[in-house]
């Protein structure tokens, strides 16, 4: 059994702990005025936007030694929705991962739409998290929390892989902004 | 009725072939001897491995003045595995389009495996095409070949969005690289 501590209340924030609870794992969950409560999960999930993820480093350097922590944001430039706000040869993920060295730092769940995180289901294919990361044990946490909810879970490689997980992102939220796919579908895998 | 010129007779050459066929629309194949032979479509498809595009262009630049010009290539570096060869803020399709400077490139096909193409369906989603470009019409025009053959086509936006289409590429050849996906599967899209 695993202890999940979620950062963040918006609706992917809500629809991972959902998953989690599903799947016989524990949860607490962080709104940004419970700075004072530390964090108690091996897992931490850093379910904010990406402009609010270097306060909840430079609040929880100290509480995140050593755990999994999940990057699951999406760097959008949302003032334009034409470029991600990290360089292009990078990624987020690996900003946090740098900011954390002694973090296992993995990303997951931004290439999934909440609604198919609550449904387990996108289309009619078995809703699939992605991950990322350059520890196994980590990964392998995190998938064992996503599998005990009945979704899957796709090892997507090394930390490095986050950028192209961030492209995927990207495009997904660009063309549900256009109206092409469903806020409620996206990308499926096709196993 | 769209008329399309295919260059090259692999896997992906012979599938597309056989959607723009499927349509009703017409089509003719070049191998790479028939460097003598002029192509006569007003779509040309180069359905070649990124390494093999310069070449074509260098043969055919004039030919493919003001044609839509659709690049399939995922410019993976398959030496690692672990990179694109082209610049991480870039694209092989603006590489193409800064090459043929009077063509409308379009980037197309390259996030459909082959058997996907065929099948008409992935999973049990109809195969969907993303297709980018900076011409409306020449997306509307291969969009109507797509169509016409029973698959889907969703305008993923400018040219630009050919780096996140490349990245989409790369992202689904390691997972199938990696037995994660299937080669007869990958990403559907939900609408």
């Amino acid at each position: 059994m695993a202890h999940v501590s979620i950062i963040g209340t918006g609706n992917m924030g809500a629809a991972i702990a959902n998953l989690v609870t599903k799947g016989g794992n524990t949860v607490e969950t962080f709104t940004s005025s419970d700075v004072a409560k530390p964090v108690t999960g091996e897992i931490v999930v850093l379910a904010v936007p990406h402009a609010a993820v270097a306060g909840i480093i430079a609040e929880r350097a100290g509480q995140l030694a050593g755990k999994v922590v999940v990057d699951i944001t999406n760097p959008v430039d949302f003032a334009t929705f034409d470029d991600l706000v990290v360089p292009a040869d990078s990624s987020a993920a690996a900003g946090i991962a740098s900011a954390l060295p002694t973090a296992r730092v993995v990303k997951a769940f931004n290439t999934n739409f909440a609604g198919t995180l609550v449904a387990g289901t996108n289309g009619t294919e078995p809703t699939t998290v992605l991950i990322a990361g350059d520890d196994a044990d980590a990964k392998a946490l995190l998938a064992g929390v996503v599998t005990a909810a009945g979704l899957r879970a796709v090892d997507a490689g090394a930390l490095k892989r986050a950028r192209e997980l961030e492209s995927l992102g990207f495009l997904q939220i660009g063309l549900a902004a256009a109206e092409k796919v469903s806020w409620t579908g996206g990308f499926a895998v096709v196993a």
